[in-house]
């Protein structure tokens, strides 16, 4: 590839926006999902505008060139890794916004972080709800590529709810517009939506038209200790089978440890786990849900079940949950799942990561989107130990297998990225996946765009 | 077509269920849309199980037979109205269902109409929100196939946000299962989404599996009357700057007293608008809600304003607009709008819709889904009166029109169906046209399922 002649494409975009220094190149082969099999791109390319982007599809698609997109780099699938002798498009200079709160919408270039426009609604007295726990370092065009999820969405929906219209640079290189402004609109296929979570493999998206709501109402938090996972989940069934709570996280003992490490916040360490969740219902219907809340975890044995009212104590308990992604890698390597499984399945899923966990001789320390059924055991491996990266290897695909045996889906909002598409098929089976590789054929003929992601 | 021979088809179905007696044929040729230049089938099906729809698939793919599905036939815009030689599928004997508690869903055939999936949440403390104004007489099949929306969807959300696992037959006869019970599902393409608005182009939905929630709040719901339609579209945008009403709902004079004509309700008949919201905020911030509604009716010059707790009261007023069409029917034939735009636009909307009627000499009722800036202005003429219908078609293309100049769509939850397709272009343009076609072909080469809609 590497005889591949980049001067027309640097002549047609701006003076130094293709880049080909090995050594910037080398911070952009991989993404969170640090994947050591990363390729090498040919270059990196930084665009502002859709014209620019559509310049480098162009080109790619003229010389048969493969084209990965890549937000903040935060996928923990493989999403956005690089392979060799591809070019790179990195959106992290599409910073441009605007909010309209006449038709209470944010129109977004793909690089602007899900902080900053959450930032930007509030600044105009309005809310834009996905949360994902990396919302400080994420981009909205991976959220939108990959169908995000968070804290929020067990009542707030995922990505996809809030995406009104998009701008897309087709694989060969035309530019289109679907959807818009407007709330309801059924004029044709639902093509809005077939992009939203389709992982960089249809198109690029170059713009976002985001639908904001009125500001969230204050959430009182309520966190339960639990001796062990099994209580925890029952808990967060009893809770869901009467109301629809505003957050329902859960960190397993060794998350909380791992946390606690690093943040010293005085969570009990001999805790097994902890629930933390979240009512928004106004006045006396938050009372009650605060109570429901409560029944639940005191009825599944928590230890220690308090609430609070206060903002700030309330926010200290999500970050420690968002923080334990982060937090539980510094005890090593780690294999990230985002295994999801109807509710009821949630203590099965859970006592069974155990057992693989056990019978393959690794840690695997369990967070999770309780309240949607959506976990991440994450598997602890140190790096250096080819027999325990082995078996952790073992133990990530046995997970998967497990999350389709109880029906369930080897993700529920990470993406499939280039790490999980072996597992896939068993899944979606054969005709799903032909009928996947179908459209993204019709779509990307040649197959130059994302490679190796999910097919 | 009449020479097909249907023998190979009858004789892999049950027995009777290949359908081809004229007089019942000809009950199947028009939907509620009454397009006079329908077709007649050649044969109809009403199958009871996926297989046997996978049956007739298989030998319409074989014999290259067109294939129309209809669910319970209210389609507005000509999705269902029959081909000439075309095999017509009805649903509306898959009428199976069994509701999950524990994971909070309905699995359901899509021959069950909207209000019995309803029913059936509700006597197992469920809801099913969607709640097309047909809901008593349209089927959940028609409802996926068309995104439904309706009167709570301004702030629960369009069909498609409770869809959450499909089986579809295939143009070619396979049977694939798309989503399940769990809450999220990122694995793979968002098929699920896909299919959801497809206007059965893409495949014929067999189930539907459908997420549930906890009953909705009691809702208050508040009525005012207007001199103008102007004034009570600015009141819409008064109250959507500040909340999210459960209902909002409009009603112009015409479609008024065409209603009170038929229920004697007392509705005022001198109001040249009418709008019904909804809160089902609880306790005190529903008492808020009810103010801010209040306030905006009021201040945009509501003659009479009144508000009720009372259910049956609430539902009456709610009756009453759901009833419009049928009612307006009465003054003549009818060509439905569907015209949605960005909320702000709506004044400038409904003005534009009387400058129409004006200018073409025709009665156009204007109700609306006004909380999202979803409008039906109804064209009313004599169908007897050949120069009134020419006028009435040319105001329905000029109110697409106007409604893609103000930045809409020509269709907000009905479909293109067979009548709107000419405007479709306008609307998307060609490149998404084109990808619109792609992605049919992808699926459909023959071009077998529902030709003559959308494309
Ligand atoms: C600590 C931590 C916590 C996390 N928690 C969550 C969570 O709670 N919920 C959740 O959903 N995810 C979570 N993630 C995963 C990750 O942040 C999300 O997948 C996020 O949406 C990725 O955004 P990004 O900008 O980093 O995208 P990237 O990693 O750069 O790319 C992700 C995918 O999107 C594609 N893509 C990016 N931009 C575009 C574009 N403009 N057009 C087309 N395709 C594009 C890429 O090709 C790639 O396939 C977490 C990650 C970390 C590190
Ligand atoms: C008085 C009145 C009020 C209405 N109010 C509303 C409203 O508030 N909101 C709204 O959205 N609509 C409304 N409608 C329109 C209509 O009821 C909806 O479009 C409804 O979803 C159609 O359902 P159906 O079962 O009658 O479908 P049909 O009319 O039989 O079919 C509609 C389309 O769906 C396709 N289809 C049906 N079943 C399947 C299947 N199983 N698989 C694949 N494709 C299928 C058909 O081919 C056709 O293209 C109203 C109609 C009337 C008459």
């Amino acid at each position: 590839m590497s005889d591949v002649d980049l001067s027309e494409l640097i002549a047609d975009l701006p003076a130094q926006m293709v880049v080909t220094d090995p050594d910037i190149l080398a911070g952009y082969r991989q993404d969170r999902a640090q994947d050591p099999d990363a390729g090498t791109p040919l270059a990196l390319i930084r665009p502002t505008t859709t014209a620019e982007v559509q310049t480098a599809v162009r080109w790619c698609a003229a010389n048969k060139v493969p084209l990965i997109t890549r937000g903040a780099g935060t996928s923990l699938s493989g999403g956005s890794t690089a392979v060799d002798g591809a070019v790179m498009i990195s959106t992290e200079k599409m910073r441009e916004f605007t909010i309209d709160t006449a038709t209470r919408t944010a129109v977004v270039q793909p690089g602007l972080l899900n902080a900053e426009v959450k930032a930007a609604a509030a600044a105009n007295g309005l809310w834009y709800p996905p949360d994902p726990s990396s919302f400080e370092i994420c981009s909205i065009g991976g959220n939108v590529a990959t169908n995000a999820g968070g804290l929020c969405c067990v009542k707030y929906g995922m990505t996809t709810d809030y995406v009104l219209g998009l701008q897309v640079v087709l694989a060969d290189g035309r530019v289109i517009r679907l959807g818009g402004k407007q709330l309801k609109d059924s004029a044709g296929l639902s093509l809005v939506k077939l992009f939203v979570g389709s992982e960089g493999l249809l198109g690029i998206v170059t713009e976002v038209t985001l639908r904001l709501l009125p500001p969230q109402a204050s959430a009182c938090t309520v966190v339960g200790t639990f001796a062990s996972v099994r209580e925890a989940s029952e808990a967060v069934l009893a809770i869901t089978a009467r109301i629809r709570p505003a957050m329902l996280e859960f960190m397993d003992g060794v998350s909380i440890n791992a946390v606690e490490d690093m943040l010293r916040m005085g969570l009990d360490r001999e805790a097994g786990a902890l629930l933390v969740a979240q009512s928004d219902a106004p006045g006396p219907a938050g009372v009650a849900e605060v109570a429901i809340i409560r029944e639940a975890f005191e009825s599944n044995g928590a230890a220690d079940v308090f609430d609070t009212d206060d903002p700030a104590e309330g926010e200290a308990f999500t970050a420690a949950r968002r923080a334990a992604i982060p937090a539980v890698e510094k005890l090593g390597s780690l294999l990230l799942e985002d295994v999801g499984v109807p509710l009821p399945a949630l203590p099965d899923l859970v006592d069974g990561v155990a057992a693989i966990a056990a019978g393959n001789r690794v840690m695997i320390s369990v967070i999770a989107h309780a309240g949607d059924g959506n976990t991440h055991p994450l598997i602890v491996f140190d790096p250096d130990d080819a027999d325990e990266h082995d078996r952790a290897q073992r133990a990530f695909g046995q997970v998967m297998d497990l999350a389709i045996s109880l029906g369930g889906t080897i993700t529920g909002e990470h993406g499939v990225g280039r790490l999980k598409k072996g597992w896939l098929p068993d899944q979606l089976g054969p005709d799903v996946m032909e009928l996947t590789a179908t459209i993204k054929h019709a779509l990307d003929p040649e197959g130059l765009l994302n490679p190796g992601v999910l097919l």
